[in-house]
């Protein structure tokens, strides 16, 4: 494969890596309404930490257990504000 | 569906995630290495940008184009970091 092919390899990994991201944010949408209509706190550091530890423990490499958690800690934020966008 | 139920769907959306990451790595690892082979600059922002807009078209929401892009930069400085190790 050259260079060109991997690229539209990497693309494809792309939209299917944007679809699944906006599906994790649809489930976080709907753990939002759900606490909020039995008056739950919408933050929960201890769930997030389950997120981390699963997300370490699935990964298989190449990248490295803190490059990883580094681009999830991204995703964490953003599903954060997306569901206090709806407070 | 109740929390718990989310929380499943959200760990297996996870897993589906990372292994994908991970694909997108390996395949960034690969043209590292053909570029390095036929000394071409690993850093190309012109592809870079391409990447954004490609995301930017394929995010279907609820998240907004700038949150979908600030985890993809999360993942692109990731990419470039392996691809820098490898040098």
């Amino acid at each position: 494969m050259d260079i060109s092919d991997w690229r539209k390899k990497i693309d494809d990994l792309d939209e299917q890596i944007v679809r699944l991201i906006s599906q994790r944010a649809e489930a976080a949408q709907a753990i939002g309404d759900l606490k909020r209509a039995s008056r739950l706190p919408v933050y929960e550091p201890g769930r997030e930490q389950q997120v981390f530890d699963h997300v370490r423990a699935a990964n298989p490499g190449p990248l490295a257990e803190g490059e990883m958690l580094h681009v999830y800690e991204r995703i964490i934020d953003v599903m954060r504000s997306l569901q206090r966008r709806e407070e």
